[in-house]
Protein backbone atom coordinates (compact mmCIF):
# COMPACT_ATOMS: atom_id res chain seq x y z
CA UNK A 1 0.00 0.00 0.00
CA UNK A 2 1.46 3.28 -0.62
CA UNK A 3 0.74 6.73 0.83
CA UNK A 4 -1.81 8.37 -0.70
CA UNK A 5 -1.35 11.84 -2.48
CA UNK A 6 -2.55 15.31 -0.26
CA UNK A 7 -5.23 17.26 -1.90
CA UNK A 8 -3.67 20.73 -1.25
CA UNK A 9 -7.03 23.66 -1.71
CA UNK A 10 -5.27 27.22 -2.20
CA UNK A 11 -7.68 30.08 -1.77
CA UNK A 12 -7.09 34.03 -1.55
CA UNK A 13 -8.07 37.29 -2.88
CA UNK A 14 -7.74 38.30 -7.06
CA UNK A 15 -3.72 39.22 -7.56
CA UNK A 16 -2.57 37.60 -4.24
CA UNK A 17 -0.76 35.77 -6.68
CA UNK A 18 -2.39 32.08 -6.28
CA UNK A 19 -1.57 30.81 -10.25
CA UNK A 20 2.15 31.78 -9.96
CA UNK A 21 2.64 29.94 -6.85
CA UNK A 22 0.94 26.99 -7.64
CA UNK A 23 2.86 27.00 -11.41
CA UNK A 24 6.06 27.57 -9.57
CA UNK A 25 5.11 24.59 -6.94
CA UNK A 26 4.90 22.41 -9.77
CA UNK A 27 8.14 23.45 -11.25
CA UNK A 28 9.82 22.53 -8.20
CA UNK A 29 8.55 19.20 -7.31
CA UNK A 30 8.00 16.32 -8.81
CA UNK A 31 4.84 14.03 -8.27
CA UNK A 32 1.95 16.86 -7.77
CA UNK A 33 -0.33 18.10 -10.29
CA UNK A 34 -3.38 21.25 -10.97
CA UNK A 35 -6.64 20.32 -10.82
CA UNK A 36 -7.97 20.84 -14.07
CA UNK A 37 -12.07 22.02 -13.59
CA UNK A 38 -15.11 20.88 -15.39
CA UNK A 39 -17.32 23.86 -16.98
CA UNK A 40 -20.22 24.38 -18.76
CA UNK A 41 -19.00 27.65 -20.42
CA UNK A 42 -18.38 27.43 -24.28
CA UNK A 43 -14.69 26.59 -25.39
CA UNK A 44 -12.49 29.94 -26.47
CA UNK A 45 -10.39 30.10 -29.05
CA UNK A 46 -7.19 28.49 -28.12
CA UNK A 47 -8.39 26.53 -25.01
CA UNK A 48 -7.80 22.36 -25.11
CA UNK A 49 -10.77 20.10 -23.47
CA UNK A 50 -8.31 18.69 -20.74
CA UNK A 51 -6.11 21.49 -20.38
CA UNK A 52 -7.52 24.70 -19.62
CA UNK A 53 -11.04 22.49 -18.53
CA UNK A 54 -12.97 19.58 -19.22
CA UNK A 55 -15.67 21.34 -21.49
CA UNK A 56 -19.42 19.56 -19.90
CA UNK A 57 -22.90 19.88 -21.72
CA UNK A 58 -25.60 21.42 -19.24
CA UNK A 59 -27.23 18.35 -19.20
CA UNK A 60 -24.09 16.28 -18.63
CA UNK A 61 -22.97 18.09 -15.70
CA UNK A 62 -26.67 18.36 -13.75
CA UNK A 63 -26.40 14.81 -13.79
CA UNK A 64 -23.24 14.48 -12.49
CA UNK A 65 -24.47 16.87 -9.54
CA UNK A 66 -27.20 15.09 -9.30
CA UNK A 67 -25.50 11.53 -8.48
CA UNK A 68 -22.87 13.98 -6.40
CA UNK A 69 -19.83 12.88 -8.90
CA UNK A 70 -18.26 16.58 -8.10
CA UNK A 71 -16.19 17.77 -5.04
CA UNK A 72 -17.47 21.03 -5.06
CA UNK A 73 -19.25 23.01 -8.02
CA UNK A 74 -21.08 26.31 -8.02
CA UNK A 75 -22.64 28.40 -10.72
CA UNK A 76 -20.94 31.41 -11.51
CA UNK A 77 -23.48 34.21 -13.53
CA UNK A 78 -24.84 31.51 -16.57
CA UNK A 79 -22.03 28.31 -16.03
CA UNK A 80 -21.37 25.68 -13.74
CA UNK A 81 -17.98 25.28 -12.66
CA UNK A 82 -16.80 22.25 -10.55
CA UNK A 83 -14.17 19.63 -9.73
CA UNK A 84 -14.83 15.80 -10.58
CA UNK A 85 -14.23 13.86 -8.06
CA UNK A 86 -13.05 10.75 -9.58
CA UNK A 87 -10.49 12.63 -11.27
CA UNK A 88 -8.55 14.00 -7.92
CA UNK A 89 -9.41 10.79 -5.89
CA UNK A 90 -7.58 8.91 -8.41
CA UNK A 91 -4.69 11.22 -8.42
CA UNK A 92 -4.40 11.23 -4.77
CA UNK A 93 -4.62 7.30 -4.94
CA UNK A 94 -1.60 6.72 -7.54
CA UNK A 95 0.53 9.24 -4.91
CA UNK A 96 0.15 12.23 -6.81
CA UNK A 97 -0.28 15.62 -4.87
CA UNK A 98 -3.24 17.47 -6.02
CA UNK A 99 -3.66 21.27 -6.39
CA UNK A 100 -7.25 23.19 -6.24
CA UNK A 101 -7.10 26.81 -6.86
CA UNK A 102 -10.70 27.68 -6.09
CA UNK A 103 -12.48 30.49 -4.27
CA UNK A 104 -13.95 30.09 -0.80
CA UNK A 105 -17.12 28.74 -1.28
CA UNK A 106 -15.28 25.99 -2.95
CA UNK A 107 -13.18 25.37 0.03
CA UNK A 108 -15.78 25.13 2.50
CA UNK A 109 -17.67 22.33 0.28
CA UNK A 110 -14.44 20.93 -0.29
CA UNK A 111 -13.92 20.78 3.62
CA UNK A 112 -17.57 18.71 3.61
CA UNK A 113 -16.27 16.04 1.06
CA UNK A 114 -12.62 15.75 1.62
CA UNK A 115 -11.98 16.28 5.13
CA UNK A 116 -8.59 15.14 5.01
CA UNK A 117 -7.39 18.42 2.26
CA UNK A 118 -4.89 20.50 3.59
CA UNK A 119 -6.53 24.54 2.95
CA UNK A 120 -3.64 27.31 2.57
CA UNK A 121 -4.98 31.13 1.78
CA UNK A 122 -2.21 32.92 -0.02
CA UNK A 123 -2.43 37.19 0.63
CA UNK A 124 -0.47 39.60 -0.55
CA UNK A 125 1.66 41.54 1.88
CA UNK A 126 -0.59 44.34 2.15
CA UNK A 127 -3.79 45.97 0.80
CA UNK A 128 -1.85 48.65 -0.96
CA UNK A 129 0.05 45.93 -2.56
CA UNK A 130 -2.98 44.08 -3.69
CA UNK A 131 -4.24 47.57 -5.49
CA UNK A 132 -1.06 48.06 -6.93
CA UNK A 133 -0.85 44.37 -8.46
CA UNK A 134 -4.83 44.53 -9.69
CA UNK A 135 -4.54 48.02 -10.82
CA UNK A 136 -0.81 47.22 -12.93
CA UNK A 137 -2.06 43.45 -14.31
CA UNK A 138 -5.89 44.17 -14.75
CA UNK A 139 -5.72 48.20 -15.70
CA UNK A 140 -9.41 48.40 -13.70
CA UNK A 141 -10.77 51.64 -12.61
CA UNK A 142 -10.41 52.92 -9.71
CA UNK A 143 -13.97 52.38 -8.44
CA UNK A 144 -14.03 48.96 -9.41
CA UNK A 145 -10.65 47.86 -7.74
CA UNK A 146 -12.54 49.64 -4.45
CA UNK A 147 -15.16 46.86 -4.64
CA UNK A 148 -12.48 44.41 -5.18
CA UNK A 149 -10.80 45.43 -2.36
CA UNK A 150 -14.12 45.44 0.01
CA UNK A 151 -14.85 41.70 -1.46
CA UNK A 152 -11.10 40.76 -0.34
CA UNK A 153 -12.06 42.50 3.45
CA UNK A 154 -14.81 40.12 3.67
CA UNK A 155 -12.49 37.31 2.42
CA UNK A 156 -10.23 37.64 5.11
CA UNK A 157 -13.28 36.58 8.01
CA UNK A 158 -13.08 33.18 6.65
CA UNK A 159 -9.42 32.46 7.07
CA UNK A 160 -9.87 30.84 10.15
CA UNK A 161 -11.71 28.28 8.02
CA UNK A 162 -8.17 27.59 6.35
CA UNK A 163 -5.44 25.64 7.92
CA UNK A 164 -2.52 27.94 6.74
CA UNK A 165 -1.75 31.08 5.59
CA UNK A 166 1.05 32.48 2.71
CA UNK A 167 1.81 35.32 2.41
CA UNK A 168 3.26 35.96 -0.80
CA UNK A 169 5.51 39.18 -1.00
CA UNK A 170 8.38 37.39 -2.25
CA UNK A 171 7.82 34.59 -4.27
CA UNK A 172 10.69 31.88 -3.57
CA UNK A 173 10.01 32.43 0.11
CA UNK A 174 6.13 31.89 -0.38
CA UNK A 175 7.04 29.00 -2.47
CA UNK A 176 9.25 27.58 -0.36
CA UNK A 177 6.64 27.78 2.53
CA UNK A 178 4.01 26.12 0.39
CA UNK A 179 6.87 23.41 0.07
CA UNK A 180 7.40 23.09 3.41
CA UNK A 181 3.62 22.92 4.37
CA UNK A 182 3.39 19.97 2.00
CA UNK A 183 6.41 18.43 3.32
CA UNK A 184 5.27 18.30 7.38
CA UNK A 185 1.77 17.36 6.64
CA UNK A 186 3.23 14.27 5.07
CA UNK A 187 4.82 13.49 8.38
CA UNK A 188 1.56 14.29 10.21
CA UNK A 189 1.21 10.77 12.28
CA UNK A 190 -2.40 10.11 11.20
CA UNK A 191 -0.74 10.65 7.61
CA UNK A 192 2.18 8.66 8.00
CA UNK A 193 2.02 5.30 6.65
CA UNK A 194 4.05 2.96 8.44
CA UNK A 195 6.05 0.68 5.89
CA UNK A 196 9.06 -0.31 8.02
CA UNK A 197 9.17 -3.31 9.75
CA UNK A 198 8.59 -2.19 13.23
CA UNK A 199 5.96 -4.70 13.15
CA UNK A 200 7.04 -7.57 11.67
CA UNK A 201 9.61 -7.86 14.65
CA UNK B 1 3.80 42.76 19.00
CA UNK B 2 5.84 39.90 17.97
CA UNK B 3 5.07 36.49 16.73
CA UNK B 4 5.37 34.22 19.64
CA UNK B 5 8.31 31.54 19.14
CA UNK B 6 7.17 27.41 18.61
CA UNK B 7 7.40 24.88 22.10
CA UNK B 8 8.87 22.26 19.78
CA UNK B 9 8.39 18.47 21.80
CA UNK B 10 10.64 15.84 20.25
CA UNK B 11 10.13 12.33 21.61
CA UNK B 12 11.50 8.77 20.83
CA UNK B 13 13.48 5.87 21.73
CA UNK B 14 17.04 6.40 22.79
CA UNK B 15 19.10 5.34 19.69
CA UNK B 16 16.61 7.11 16.96
CA UNK B 17 19.11 10.04 16.99
CA UNK B 18 16.61 12.82 19.12
CA UNK B 19 19.95 14.59 20.56
CA UNK B 20 21.65 14.59 16.76
CA UNK B 21 18.77 16.15 14.97
CA UNK B 22 18.15 18.63 18.01
CA UNK B 23 21.65 19.59 17.89
CA UNK B 24 22.00 20.02 13.87
CA UNK B 25 18.67 21.78 13.77
CA UNK B 26 20.30 24.44 15.83
CA UNK B 27 23.07 24.74 13.98
CA UNK B 28 20.68 25.25 10.96
CA UNK B 29 18.47 28.02 12.20
CA UNK B 30 18.46 31.07 13.66
CA UNK B 31 16.58 31.73 16.73
CA UNK B 32 16.06 28.35 18.13
CA UNK B 33 17.50 26.65 21.80
CA UNK B 34 17.32 23.13 23.91
CA UNK B 35 15.48 23.74 26.42
CA UNK B 36 17.84 22.90 29.94
CA UNK B 37 15.83 20.80 32.69
CA UNK B 38 16.54 21.26 36.16
CA UNK B 39 17.40 18.05 38.04
CA UNK B 40 18.40 17.13 42.04
CA UNK B 41 21.00 14.91 41.10
CA UNK B 42 24.26 15.79 42.10
CA UNK B 43 26.32 17.53 39.38
CA UNK B 44 29.07 15.44 37.97
CA UNK B 45 32.51 16.48 36.57
CA UNK B 46 32.44 18.76 33.52
CA UNK B 47 28.62 19.74 33.96
CA UNK B 48 27.84 23.14 34.24
CA UNK B 49 24.77 24.54 36.18
CA UNK B 50 22.66 26.87 33.24
CA UNK B 51 24.42 24.33 30.73
CA UNK B 52 23.67 21.21 31.57
CA UNK B 53 20.94 21.12 34.10
CA UNK B 54 19.92 24.15 36.19
CA UNK B 55 20.48 21.81 39.69
CA UNK B 56 18.30 22.34 42.27
CA UNK B 57 18.01 21.03 46.13
CA UNK B 58 15.05 18.53 46.68
CA UNK B 59 13.22 21.07 48.80
CA UNK B 60 13.57 23.90 46.12
CA UNK B 61 12.60 21.15 43.28
CA UNK B 62 9.55 20.24 45.57
CA UNK B 63 8.35 23.80 46.64
CA UNK B 64 8.67 25.02 42.63
CA UNK B 65 6.50 21.71 41.92
CA UNK B 66 3.62 22.99 44.32
CA UNK B 67 3.93 26.41 43.00
CA UNK B 68 2.83 25.21 40.02
CA UNK B 69 6.29 26.39 38.43
CA UNK B 70 6.75 23.08 35.81
CA UNK B 71 5.75 22.14 32.98
CA UNK B 72 6.71 19.24 33.46
CA UNK B 73 8.46 16.93 35.98
CA UNK B 74 8.98 13.66 37.22
CA UNK B 75 10.94 11.17 39.66
CA UNK B 76 13.24 8.90 38.06
CA UNK B 77 14.80 6.91 40.56
CA UNK B 78 15.74 8.99 43.58
CA UNK B 79 15.95 12.06 41.91
CA UNK B 80 13.36 14.73 40.29
CA UNK B 81 13.79 16.47 36.56
CA UNK B 82 11.56 18.99 35.42
CA UNK B 83 10.68 21.84 33.36
CA UNK B 84 11.00 25.15 34.62
CA UNK B 85 7.66 27.12 33.03
CA UNK B 86 9.44 30.37 32.99
CA UNK B 87 12.33 29.95 31.30
CA UNK B 88 10.81 28.59 28.66
CA UNK B 89 7.81 31.11 28.44
CA UNK B 90 10.66 33.61 28.09
CA UNK B 91 12.21 32.54 25.56
CA UNK B 92 8.74 31.96 23.32
CA UNK B 93 7.81 35.19 24.09
CA UNK B 94 11.03 36.58 22.45
CA UNK B 95 10.23 35.01 19.44
CA UNK B 96 12.80 32.05 20.48
CA UNK B 97 11.74 28.54 19.17
CA UNK B 98 12.44 26.18 22.13
CA UNK B 99 13.43 22.41 21.68
CA UNK B 100 12.27 19.92 24.46
CA UNK B 101 13.63 16.38 24.31
CA UNK B 102 11.91 15.15 26.54
CA UNK B 103 10.05 11.70 27.30
CA UNK B 104 6.23 10.08 26.54
CA UNK B 105 4.62 10.94 30.01
CA UNK B 106 6.70 14.44 30.07
CA UNK B 107 5.18 15.25 26.60
CA UNK B 108 1.71 14.23 27.87
CA UNK B 109 1.98 16.88 30.64
CA UNK B 110 3.33 18.87 28.40
CA UNK B 111 -0.10 18.36 26.51
CA UNK B 112 -1.65 19.48 29.39
CA UNK B 113 0.41 22.66 30.37
CA UNK B 114 1.20 24.79 27.10
CA UNK B 115 -1.37 22.66 24.15
CA UNK B 116 0.13 25.25 21.47
CA UNK B 117 3.24 22.74 21.86
CA UNK B 118 4.27 20.72 18.37
CA UNK B 119 4.61 17.30 19.05
CA UNK B 120 6.92 15.67 17.31
CA UNK B 121 8.05 11.23 17.28
CA UNK B 122 11.66 10.78 15.99
CA UNK B 123 11.81 7.13 14.51
CA UNK B 124 14.73 5.02 13.14
CA UNK B 125 13.94 3.25 9.87
CA UNK B 126 13.19 -0.02 11.13
CA UNK B 127 13.81 -2.00 14.65
CA UNK B 128 16.79 -3.86 13.36
CA UNK B 129 18.63 -0.45 12.59
CA UNK B 130 17.90 0.70 16.41
CA UNK B 131 19.14 -2.69 17.40
CA UNK B 132 22.40 -2.05 15.46
CA UNK B 133 22.75 1.68 16.66
CA UNK B 134 22.08 0.60 20.81
CA UNK B 135 24.76 -2.02 20.09
CA UNK B 136 27.23 0.01 18.77
CA UNK B 137 26.79 2.94 20.84
CA UNK B 138 25.75 1.06 23.61
CA UNK B 139 27.51 -1.99 24.12
CA UNK B 140 24.95 -3.39 25.96
CA UNK B 141 24.45 -7.37 26.31
CA UNK B 142 21.67 -8.60 23.76
CA UNK B 143 19.32 -9.22 26.84
CA UNK B 144 19.45 -5.44 27.51
CA UNK B 145 18.93 -4.85 24.07
CA UNK B 146 16.03 -7.10 23.67
CA UNK B 147 14.41 -5.44 26.77
CA UNK B 148 14.88 -2.01 25.32
CA UNK B 149 13.36 -2.70 22.11
CA UNK B 150 10.56 -3.88 24.13
CA UNK B 151 10.14 -0.63 25.61
CA UNK B 152 10.00 0.51 22.12
CA UNK B 153 7.29 -1.77 21.16
CA UNK B 154 5.11 -0.40 24.12
CA UNK B 155 5.76 3.38 23.11
CA UNK B 156 4.86 3.24 19.69
CA UNK B 157 1.39 3.09 20.91
CA UNK B 158 1.68 6.53 22.06
CA UNK B 159 2.28 7.86 18.42
CA UNK B 160 -1.18 9.17 17.61
CA UNK B 161 -0.31 11.46 20.72
CA UNK B 162 1.84 13.43 18.63
CA UNK B 163 1.39 15.91 15.59
CA UNK B 164 4.58 14.75 13.65
CA UNK B 165 5.94 11.45 13.06
CA UNK B 166 9.91 11.77 11.09
CA UNK B 167 12.02 8.40 10.44
CA UNK B 168 15.58 9.18 11.18
CA UNK B 169 17.04 7.55 7.91
CA UNK B 170 19.56 10.44 6.34
CA UNK B 171 20.19 12.74 9.29
CA UNK B 172 20.09 15.65 6.46
CA UNK B 173 16.77 14.31 5.21
CA UNK B 174 15.36 14.33 9.00
CA UNK B 175 16.87 17.86 9.71
CA UNK B 176 15.07 19.03 6.88
CA UNK B 177 11.78 17.73 7.64
CA UNK B 178 11.95 19.06 11.77
CA UNK B 179 13.16 22.49 9.43
CA UNK B 180 9.88 22.18 7.69
CA UNK B 181 7.61 21.19 10.50
CA UNK B 182 8.94 24.68 12.25
CA UNK B 183 7.98 26.65 8.97
CA UNK B 184 4.71 25.10 8.63
CA UNK B 185 3.76 25.45 12.03
CA UNK B 186 4.83 29.33 11.66
CA UNK B 187 2.05 29.59 9.13
CA UNK B 188 -0.94 28.27 10.50
CA UNK B 189 -3.52 30.46 10.48
CA UNK B 190 -3.72 30.29 14.06
CA UNK B 191 -0.19 31.28 14.83
CA UNK B 192 0.63 33.83 12.14
CA UNK B 193 0.18 37.42 13.47
CA UNK B 194 -1.15 39.98 11.18
CA UNK B 195 1.16 42.55 10.98
CA UNK B 196 0.58 44.03 7.83
CA UNK B 197 -1.80 46.70 6.98
CA UNK B 198 -5.26 45.13 6.09
CA UNK B 199 -6.53 46.08 9.10
CA UNK B 200 -5.62 49.76 8.80
CA UNK B 201 -7.12 50.09 5.22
Amino acid sequence: MKKPGILIVISGPSGAGKGTLAKALMRKREGIELSISATTREKRPGEHDGVTYYYLQEEEFLGKINQGLFLEYAKVYDHYYGTIKEKVLQALENNIDVILEIDIQGALQIKQSYSDAVFIFVLPPSLEVLKERIFCRDREPLEEIEKRLNEVKNELTYIDEYDYVVINDEIEEAVRQLECIIEAEKCKSNHRFFNFDFKGE
